[in-house]
């Protein structure tokens, strides 16, 4: 992995990604007593960033590999940005996600053209059930973070922060990034080692998920307890990347953590403020620049806003809050 | 006003109002039946597009005038508007508000420094009592749609809509504007016609505040029979304004008009594909783009979204229906 990777990814996504803006509020710095700019990549294409990193993984392939199709497996994010890349190939694309993924996602990935495959988690593994079916039908399995040319995709988010930082004269902050696998934090990361060496990330995760803190404080991966069950969906993971954790070991800040309460008053105040919808896994970076002030040491913080695709119900548990 | 007055005002507005993306979604595309754009301005500073106006009016006075301060009177998006450009440039603010504006605009003026005056909408009339403060404190009055350097403004919005057409190689497409006093409105249509002449403008607005729809058909300026009273609160006017009226009949297309019923489900689609929050008179041009398909005529329709700020009570309405 290196900056030329990340480069030669935005070639590929120019004009296919969208660039998303940075966006702030005179309330939100009120309530941080610091300046925060929000990364919204709720406004990419599918609702996430994760169609950065799959367009540029599907792009990457040799043509007659793409052709015989893709496969994936997701809570949601990543199957909706593997689909629609797929789609935009004209290419099959075949998506495991587990039973108790939210709803919007289960048919926004179906709306986008992907075969979904359901599984419960703590039966068979979903890593199984892809070997399986990627050998009986020739499809390539693009794994949603551990995989070099989706970080190199998710870096261009990063490359985008650097070049909106320099625009503000912003050439020290702390860039806090939702973090579940770790491929949106690596990818960030290394862009902004070889673009802005003073902005730094910080991973933030839920409290009760919080395995990259922990591996990052020890110093080896370690492992979350609980699989599931979280509000947090998107970036329920077990475990860091193999190879997304080196780059964040060497690269990132102390990780820091919120609580299930502090992400939808974080939801509310993007909806009341910048307008944005934030799903729950894609508040936590806003909401530790918001409730952890006494964690972070800049005077300017910029905090992604890594997706919104969430259920009404919890978007309305938010609002009534 | 011409361009160069909208060129003017952009040149002052660079680096201070936000370059607003282009969103679009599949989900979208396939309820028009046509390729649908949205130019999201609920995503500019203060939640509204008001803030391009507000600020190019208040750049645009002398310094000595500018430093005794400036009145508007608004039902909050030009509120939020110029009390934040006057707080940009250290100037009070003083805002004549209607008792049954949104809660949220009221204290989201008063955040931003605003001195908020509250009247009762069908008493003394709102340019009354801006008349008798202007004269006793010496302050400006920058009025929220008749006024060049407000319309200059809003242009500026219609300049980035060009370009991000042109970035797409759209040279024909129809442009739907929520439509109240019809400062937008103007703004965009005249710089339409001088940078993007296949791109035309259609006022949108809600069915039982249409006069300009009705204006435009009679070629007359026509008044609303209702006041107050409808889910748009930020296009209530009583009638198309004496500078914005001409411009528009001689440059947009008919007008439309949709239900608030539709309204509420323009919000709702506006935050699950495009992660958007959007404010009632924020929503009638996406709703005209989606439910009023048999008034348009072109393949690709860019739908303004013009504003965000709405209390929790009604966006819980949009997502619940």
């Amino acid at each position: 992995m290196n900056i030329e990777k990340i480069e030669a990814a935005a070639t590929r996504l120019k004009g296919i990604a969208r660039r998303t803006p940075l966006l702030s509020s005179p309330h939100l710095d009120a309530i941080a007593g610091r300046r925060v700019f929000v990364k919204p990549e709720c406004l990419q294409h599918t609702g996430s960033f994760k169609f950065r990193g799959a367009y540029a993984a599907v792009s990457a392939l040799p043509p007659e590999v793409r052709a015989r199709g893709i496969l994936a497996y997701s809570s949601g994010n990543h199957a909706q940005g593997i689909a629609r890349a797929a789609q935009l190939f004209g290419v099959p694309a075949v998506i495991i996600m587990p039973q108790d993924a939210p709803a919007a996602k289960i048919e926004g990935t179906k709306a986008l053209g992907g075969e979904v495959v359901l599984y419960t988690r703590g039966g068979e593994s979903r890593e199984a059930i892809g070997a399986r079916l990627a050998e009986t039908r020739g499809l390539t399995l693009i794994r949603p973070y551990d995989e070099p040319e989706v970080i190199a995709g998710q870096g261009t988010c990063g490359l985008e922060i650097a070049e909106q930082a320099a625009e503000r004269d912003i050439d020290r902050a702390e860039v806090l990034v939702c973090c579940g696998g770790g491929g949106l934090t690596a990818g960030i990361a290394l862009a902004l080692e070889a673009r802005a060496p003073g902005l730094r990330v910080r991973p933030a995760e839920p409290e009760a998920f919080d395995d990259t803190a922990r591996s990052l404080a020890s110093g080896t991966r370690q492992s979350n307890t609980q699989e599931a069950g979280g509000l947090c969906d998107a970036i329920l993971t077990p475990t860091p990347g193999e190879i997304t954790f080196p780059i964040n070991a060497r690269l990132c800040g102390p990780g820091l953590s919120v609580s299930d309460a502090e992400v939808l008053q974080a939801m509310a105040l993007a909806l009341r403020h910048l307008k944005i919808v934030a799903e729950p896994g894609g508040a936590v970076a806003l909401a530790a620049a918001l409730f952890r002030s006494e964690a972070l040491e800049a005077d300017t913080v910029i905090a992604t806003v890594s997706g919104g695709n969430v259920d009404a119900a919890v978007l309305a548990r938010a609002l009534a809050g």
